[in-house]
């Protein structure tokens, strides 16, 4: 209100208003491509998700530049949306600077509240026993999905590319990844999620994960100092097995607490509030014990999916999913920054090259997981290897702790992305393939 | 993931992980506090509103320290979160000061979301004939809600208290206020949205908003300047004019625009996005017209209310509210400071005796626009004004803008705040005291 006058406070401050309208439109712009591209990829018969990744890539910083996150020699003046405000709010460009940044932190942790609350869902969609069963597989399937993609990258890159070894390392890491987040929402989308082959790849993808923070770990610390840290790479190892046994463990506990809550509170939000309250007070517990967020809400909704009140829960969660999830996605398109493919820039040609190995050997090394599965059964060995493909998020993660690192030539680094960028946008249509083809769950 | 090793980058900056560890501790207190709350106040017979508010007290900055925002002298040590997050995740002071305004701005826009979704699903239960039925009289109760209020404390703090002008002028704007929030919220919890006073209620408060804009844009031209800027005065009321005609004008291109996309979508989402695509476009556009985003929420609620996607929205929108919305009145709790009742400090002593006066004015005041609706019903007039007491977070604009400003003597500043945290504690029991007891809707 008459924020016009108090617009920019003595301290340069943007006041509040501001900053919430800015975060309006940013969502108005992330929803349109969220709905354009997924409906356009599902009527093509791909995963609405690979729509939304692209959506976000067309009104980000590759393309429309409507939506784009503060960087390395980005600024406000590179947002089509932030012209926008600053023009319609009247705002000076050292108002619209900071506006730039406080927003863009804003929409950053509401994308992480995306994928929080879709493993949140995803935790209650799968069934706890069934993936106790699949247990072995799916450690297996993740062991052989790091040691083999590392291994191969490595060694690759130090022979046939004469790379020290530590640039070496750290690309060999960053092929260890697997992207809980895109692979999920595939077989979510897929009618997968419940089938042997989805428990192994969702299970196999939650180890993978714990695997790569070890993994990250490991080399960032070998990156830094050039010798790994044993004892905080036990105290990861320790708190990562510490938490998902505590949290199963206590899995009745919980359940009890919850129940007792739920029943207990007649006032409106009494089933999904403290639903979330466990939720939220894990992911705070994954992220201090230097795990991550969504492994606490990938536990709270598969230990609550054992209560009664499974349904309503999922009944509940259904429509926050669905304004909270696409946000994720499509920044996750936003961020991707396409200019590494342009073959004008010198690292970007020697790049394409190391990336070409880089992109064999990450899909091939995922690939031979599905024969790492053993069993009567007949499995759909094919699919569990492509489910394993997509870096996503935690790729990003690993090529952004590298590029910090300094270890990385500018055309590793340039490699590494694009590994990253392919492996995440081709793993929604292959999914789509190699599975039976079912119609899409819209 | 691994963010210890780079939890402080060399700018500085916080890792996202961490701030976003930090918005999820914070949501754990806040949505304790207003579970207990609301579910005490609810057993006791009041709107469960009422306990959110008291909830937000006792862990904010009167009480438990819990969760506090920056402010004058203070900084992230007087969180207690804050310290539990800079001792768990191992941060510098430094970093922990980051921290605290970053979490702080992301709670303050999710509880800005908070009342945005509230008032959009209020536009929702609500019915645009109904409304615009009781037009006149709503528009007649808020402007003797502004008008009698004003005039008694202005002149009221002129001849009794002997204050100057512009002073007295600013704490008689600050009696014109009514919290859409607190009304709409005890309404819809009482049952009484859709009953004729509740509808003249709710038109009246949406009126007061764009009378208490008009009203804020003079006294503070007039504190800065010593005159009434008349274009901006003018611009001001043209656009909120221009602004609801041009809602209610387009309503119907803007319903099949809605329902067209609707129709379209078949993936996930397909109601509630489009609905929020057009809530928040309208938020923001409230906001650069200079009213505020709440206006345009509301009036995208109202107006895909006339659709036959209604009841969906009604029950796509009730999870997502029932989330966002205690956010907003826990942090009305958490923010306000009680320490202006110590009596230890002189201004308090003083500002006592001044808040008593405009109390009763801020009280007796509002109370008369009952009197000033006509018509043969039998109405609730007593209701109709007490709906009108409570200033909520509308009068804590004034207060800030009135402190800003450098106008506010300390004692009259801390008696204003008195007056905006008595009707808006007040309002809720009375609002449930006057209206027929019905079983209060949880």
């Amino acid at each position: 209100m008459i924020w016009s006058t108090l617009a920019v406070a003595e301290g340069g401050t943007v006041e509040e208003p501001i900053v919430f309208a800015g975060v309006l439109l940013s969502l108005v712009a992330i929803y349109i491509a969220s709905k354009i591209g997924g409906e356009i990829s599902n009527r093509l018969g791909f995963p609405p998700v690979l729509g939304e990744l692209i959506g976000g890539v067309i009104i980000g910083v590759s393309a429309l530049k409507l939506v784009v996150f503060p960087g390395e020699g980005i600024t406000a003046s590179d947002s089509l949306l932030m012209q926008l405000l600053q023009v319609t709010a009247g705002l000076s460009p050292e108002a619209a600077g900071q506006l730039f940044r406080e927003d863009s932190m804003i929409i950053s942790i509401l994308s992480e509240l995306g994928v929080f609350i879709l493993l949140f869902e995803i935790g209650l969609e799968s069934n706890l026993s069934d993936l106790l069963k699949v247990g072995t597989q799916a450690v297996l399937v993740a062991v052989v999905g790091v040691v083999v993609p590392f291994a191969a990258g490595t060694l690759g890159l130090m022979y046939f590319f004469h790379m020290d070894a530590i640039p070496a390392i750290f690309a060999g890491a960053a092929l260890t990844a697997t992207s809980i987040g895109i692979t999920s929402r595939v077989l979510a989308e897929l009618g997968q999620l419940t089938t042997k082959e989805g428990q192994i790849i969702l299970g196999a993808a939650v180890v993978d994960d714990v695997l790569g923070i070890i993994v990250l770990a490991v080399v960032a610390s070998l990156a830094s100092t050039g010798e790994v840290d044993v004892t905080e790479v036990g105290l990861i190892i320790a708190s990562a097995v510490g938490f998902l046994l505590g949290v199963l463990f206590a899995g009745g506990l919980i359940n009890s607490a919850f129940l007792k809550m739920a029943g207990f509170f007649q006032t409106r939000g009494g089933i999904i509030v403290p639903a979330l309250i466990l939720a939220f007070f894990l992911g705070y517990l994954g992220t201090v014990l230097k795990l991550e967020a969504i492994l606490g809400a990938f536990a709270a909704g598969l230990v609550l999916d054992e209560t009664d009140k499974k349904e309503d829960l999922e009944k509940l969660t259904k429509p926050i999913a669905d304004i909270l999830v696409p946000i994720f996605f499509v920044v996750v398109g936003v961020k991707t920054d396409l200019n590494v493919l342009n073959p004008a820039i010198p690292e970007n040609r020697t790049g394409l090259i190391i990336a070409a190995f880089l992109i064999t050997v990450a899909i091939l090394g995922k690939m031979a997981t599905g024969w790492a599965v053993f069993g009567k059964d007949k499995l759909n060995r094919l699919a569990i290897g492509v489910g394993m493909v997509p870096r996503g998020e935690v790729g990003l993660v690993f090529a952004a702790v590298g590029s910090a690192s300094g270890t990385l030539s500018p055309a590793l680094d340039v490699a590494i992305i694009l590994m990253v960028i392919f492996t995440t946008f081709l793993a929604p249509p292959l999914l789509r393939f190699v599975f039976p083809q079912k119609p899409i769950e819209a």
